[in-house]
């Protein structure tokens, strides 16, 4: 921070960090995080750790699950619009995300922000869609860390991290061990990028294409700001009725990796996912990055999510069911129509596109 | 990552992110990984969230705590130091102390890596040093994730943040509530900076003095090298055989804020903390950081732990049996003497020093 301290010189200051201007940077974080407590939340903000108590009640065997995740360069398409306000509700529907594909609901999130100088305004917004993703989820977010380091992150970029935990029964958790031949697969429609290929996408249609933030997309009504700062969906809502279900054998949350590498992390041995490719549309923007960043097929889905932001595992006979109980669930969250989009078969290739 | 990958052209990777480059670096972490695996640990690297079975049995009401945390700007030092070996350990260790002072004790870790490009060696280091202190603390690395954000990240640069889950029986919380007047104040010695003031130390030291890393430290036997990368040290070891001892009334971890700001996170309104600043010595690294950088005592105390690394609040009538615990367990692990630094009085300036 190059402004002195109220009170008069700093040292520590002069040496690029204000800690009187970190705390009224975090004054208004005290409020937001309140409005995500939650039953189990013991501890105010200010506490060395955050207390959480969880409720046992009808576990036989609680297990913690647990996971760790960042926004990407999403967060230079949020510096570059100048709205940062979106991120925090990527952040935590991707880690809750993570988490519900082994059966588990989520209890708790911290973040971290990192950044040269913490600016009140940016911070709110950060902080603020952490909370707003949190309060859907029904997630305390039970602390965080700030860190102001000049000299080491680039003036006006924000680092965010996010660590999730919440719990499952072990009897129900998830772990792909169920998935049969004959399984079905459901497809649960992504929001667009959600938060991954974003340096790819960045390049073919910022860089490639020469389009900014306001251009319309082709063959699409939104800009290129909506688009590529469109939420990442959590699932929660939407597959949280079929959590314990028999029928359900396993979820894959489609992230880095795409469908190519993140079904094979839940498929046995000796079965592969067989997938029809002409069965969903990907969104316009998947087109428009293959177009202009000259990019195969193979490796689209290798990359992005093409549209697909979850694949849910399903019993062959269980599979009408599922689909229905889906296509509602996920109507109530206004989140488009659930597809299959294949199956599962003995094979050794782990991922068959057809 | 500028170079193709193996298999021919890449858009991906001319966008920077290289997956098969981003696996190779992610090889070795499997081995440090498995290392640090407690009995609670359920999952493999690899799945999406890291599973963990906390034992429960005689906790009456388990309580979560749980902590975030990054290395600050001593980042910068290990980078010019060529040496990302120690951080690792520094940022479980503070995160560890982190839930101690709430009487907890760690069960898992993540961490998030974060960089333009992840080298391989680097990330040998960064994951090795925080499996080191994951082994150190009995703690499991349940996992963690690390990002490619090419133009984000400046070249070389790394990012470390780490987030800690243990558990208190509650009725062995510590939240403060019971210090009462005429509680003493036993510290206990850091190993130096730990990880907090660095931007102020490197501005001092490096820029203001014009040290390098090999120069030898004016009144000390060690390099600047030594001294600025000396890690954070764990007091789980020196405290965990008082953890429950009912004349442990309160813990203080000395962080960003220094006893000044960290004190006062424990004692209840209308008592101060009246600290006798010559019956220790701060290590010498202190004494030339506030000569060069021209600092205040006041503002010394603020953001610097002084020698002081942690902080034990102990009822007066336990003090005696409570140096000569904690003289024994920090022998044991060669962490220095224990020494009474002051005493909790009513006042309403939190912490007076004299």
């Amino acid at each position: 921070m190059s402004e002195e301290r109220p009170g008069g010189a700093s040292a520590y200051g002069a040496a690029g960090v204000d800690i009187d201007a970190q705390e009224r940077a975090l004054g208004g974080i005290k409020e937001l995080v309140r409005s995500t407590a939650t039953s189990g939340v013991l501890s105010e903000l200010g506490s060395f750790g955050g207390l959480f108590r969880p409720d046992l009640e009808g576990y036989r065997e609680p297990v913690l699950v647990s996971s760790a995740d960042g926004v990407g360069t999403k967060l230079m398409v949020a510096r570059m619009a100048g709205d940062y306000s979106t991120v925090g509700r990527d952040l935590v529907n991707h880690c809750v995300n993570d988490i519900l594909v082994q059966g588990a609901r989520p209890l708790f999130f911290l973040d971290y922000v990192g950044a040269g100088v913490l600016e009140e305004e940016v911070m709110g917004q950060l902080v603020g869609g952490v909370a707003e993703g949190c309060r859907e989820n029904g997630c305390a977010l039970l602390g965080g860390e700030t860190a102001e380091m000049p000299g080491f992150y680039q003036e006006g970029d924000y680092e965010l991290v996010g660590f999730i935990v919440g719990m499952v029964d072990r009897p129900l958790l998830l772990d792909g061990s169920r998935v049969r031949a004959g399984d079905r697969l459901i497809g649960l429609p992504s929001a667009g990028l959600h938060t991954n290929g974003y340096s790819l996408a960045r390049r073919a249609l910022l860089e490639v294409a020469g389009l900014g933030l306001d251009s319309p997309l082709e063959g699409d009504s939104r800009t290129l700001r909506e688009v590529l700062l469109a939420p990442h969906l959590s699932y929660l809502g939407a597959v949280s009725p079929v959590l314990g279900d028999p029928g359900l054998h396993a979820l894959a949350h489609v992230t880095g990796g795409g469908l190519t590498d993140n079904l094979p992390r839940v498929l046995p041995d000796g079965l592969a996912a067989r997938i029809q490719r002409n069965v969903w549309t990907p969104p316009a923007e998947f087109r428009e990055i293959q177009r202009w960043g000259e990019v195969s097929d193979d490796e689209m889905y290798r990359v992005f999510n093409m549209g697909i932001g979850m694949v849910v595992v399903v019993a062959a006979d269980a599979c009408e069911r599922m689909l229905e109980t889906l296509a509602s669930t996920l109507a109530r969250a206004g989140q488009g129509r659930p597809v299959v989009i294949g199956s599962v078969e003995a094979g050794h290739e782990p991922v068959l596109y057809c």
